[in-house]
């Protein structure tokens, strides 16, 4: 199958997605026979640029890069109104896709939650690496997506492109999950570990910031809201809650957390962010706070740029995943597989076994008698 | 789908197996709608049962525990053979399941590769806890099952129903598996963590033993066996070789690891029994071998019953999946896991998402050219 693919946010991840799919184009035509092409882009202050043929997504990206533009500024809603229209007969053959990359607004989600909605109003598929859809409006928005049968998909929103969503949902087929706790801001934790080897929260945020980890307003990775509205996504999917990233009981990481690092060390401990959500009744209670944690607990050696997720589940009691390094292209390859995702389903034989005959099928009989075992 | 069910085997995974499938049927139904009924059970000793109504299987593993017998006396194989003609329907219809619970064999993998051999070219899809077919045999038996368009699958072989070979399957779809490393057997784990604390080897196993983790025989164990044969069907499936459990480099925990373990622990540092794989040149070599870990390393936190597993991707980097706690239930999951793949892709649309209309499908066009991006 060709996904016809419209980017809205071309910023670094955008930019290294669409460097991707041209790197490992010949694996996802052998292994998964997917086809992508990009259709559409939209920049924040670059310019847009629509191609029903398909753009170079690549060469777009070295232009933003060298300083130049993609073409007319347009605001994104109209972008993308036009985009759907334009590709509204890729839409109904569900080979359309949006691919939202915009940045994360902790207040309300927006203006990503309203792309999702916009996207699937036009019966395309989205995927995002932003949290803000899944944070503020899972449930709405997976009840439109299956509502017009189409897939709305956040795999990089955590842990970059490490499955977790996807292993949820796609591996653990029956399991209940009873709970999670983890390690997701890759920012406090190199700090934390920074703090632990003496440094001071000043120089450890500036080392971050130096090495491009941190943002230049670091704030939502200090004060938590990073973390919170991870938590929320993971909650709302794992656990099936209606959280945001506001009703998340938060903590941040601040100067304060000095002290706390050195009187943990000095016991044979480790201080650590920790995002955590359990039932609680039929509600589910989601935290991220600093903790101390024994040296013998599973997050107590996650350090630096390490991530780390404990499930609590029904059937195979704890188990856990962790991501040992971080980074650009691994969040762009949690783009790729949401739409490998996609492409099995619009083509699952293909995408995925080969097709058995249909002679073989038009023999079948039809399901005797049910009776569960 | 109703997936009618064949065991060979009913041991105590088999056991465990028919129970759970009772505990989880309405989630299994609901979520996947997915039905089982059992329609034959094979024991080594107390005897085999037909039936194509459905079995109750949770009252003759009640009656099997009870000393009681199922009924005739026949050979694994020639049960099969008759389960697999009376079912042959179901098998036609790609709803018939040959459960494979039978115990390992190190020499040849065998009788369970035979098994494994006749149920697919009786168009049975296989669901194995058993390790030797993917061991020994993983290769000729996936290019068996892909031609009749069935499903081999074993997902407890390693790590119980921790997903591992769905998570490569389902989740991370391109990317490319250079190696791993991992602890994969309980026993040598739990025996090393008892010998950091003092036990001999004698006690350790002892231990083991009166706990029932080890077999009264733990010689698969302890000489590395289970490991090797854990480690050929890893690198089998994730990294494309032909490897047995013979042609692993493999060592075992033995009484004279006691010294090892203490000078390990003397020097701050950690003796496991390591499982790895890595491509050398065109081929791949896998080992088995007792390593001294710095304490900083994700194994050497890796203690008593857990099991960990770290796979070098290219794309994601290191990634691991760790198990906590292993047992029956996990392992029976397993099978159950791999049941939900086969009712997948029998009935995709069902076990996953909401059908699409038909009118919808008849508008798509066809796709237009085709073209990168």
């Amino acid at each position: 199958v060709t996904l016809d693919l419209v980017l809205v946010g071309f910023g670094n991840v955008g930019r290294r997605f669409v460097r991707l799919l041209n790197e490992i184009a010949p694996r996802l035509a052998k292994e998964h026979a997917l086809e992508t092409r990009v259709v559409g882009i939209a920049t924040r202050s670059r310019g847009c640029a629509h191609g029903a043929d398909g753009l170079d997504g690549a060469a777009l990206a070295d232009r933003v890069e060298g300083g130049g533009r993609l073409g007319r500024r347009e605001s994104t809603r109209a972008f993308l109104r036009a985009a759907l229209r334009r590709n509204a007969a890729a839409a109904r053959a569900r080979r359309l896709v949006v691919v939202e990359v915009t940045t994360l607004d902790v207040e309300r989600g927006q203006p990503a939650v309203d792309h999702v909605k916009m996207a699937l109003a036009g019966r395309a598929h989205v995927v995002t690496a932003n949290k803000g859809p899944a944070a503020f409006a899972y449930r709405a928005l997976e009840r439109t997506a299956r509502r017009v049968d189409r897939r709305f998909l956040f795999e990089s929103a955590v842990m970059d492109g490490v499955p977790v969503f996807n292993l949820a949902r796609a591996a653990l087929p029956g399991v209940t999950v009873d709970g999670f706790r983890g390690v997701v801001n890759s920012t406090t934790n190199y700090m934390l570990t920074a703090m632990e080897s003496g440094d001071s929260f000043e120089r450890a945020l500036a080392t971050m910031q130096e090495r491009g980890i941190a943002e230049a307003d670091p704030s939502l990775d200090i004060d938590g809201w990073d973390a919170a509205a991870k938590t929320a996504a993971l909650a709302n999917v794992l656990l099936g809650a209606a959280l945001t990233p506001h009703t998340i009981e938060r903590e941040g990481v601040s100067a304060d957390a000095g002290a706390a690092v050195a009187a943990a060390r000095a016991a044979g401990r480790k201080l650590k962010l920790v995002a955590s959500a359990e039932r609680a009744g039929a509600s589910v209670r989601g935290r991220v706070r600093l903790v101390e944690l024994p040296a013998t607990d599973q997050l107590a050696g996650i350090d630096g740029p390490q991530n780390a997720l404990i499930l609590q589940t029904d059937l195979l009691g704890e188990i856990s995943i962790v991501q040992r390094g971080s980074g650009l292209t691994a969040t762009a390859y949690g783009l790729v597989a949401d739409l490998v995702a996609i492409a099995r389903e619009v083509s699952p034989t293909r995408a995925t076994r080969p097709q058995p005959t249909r002679a073989r099928r038009r023999r079948s009989p039809s399901p005797r008698g049910r009776r569960r075992s």
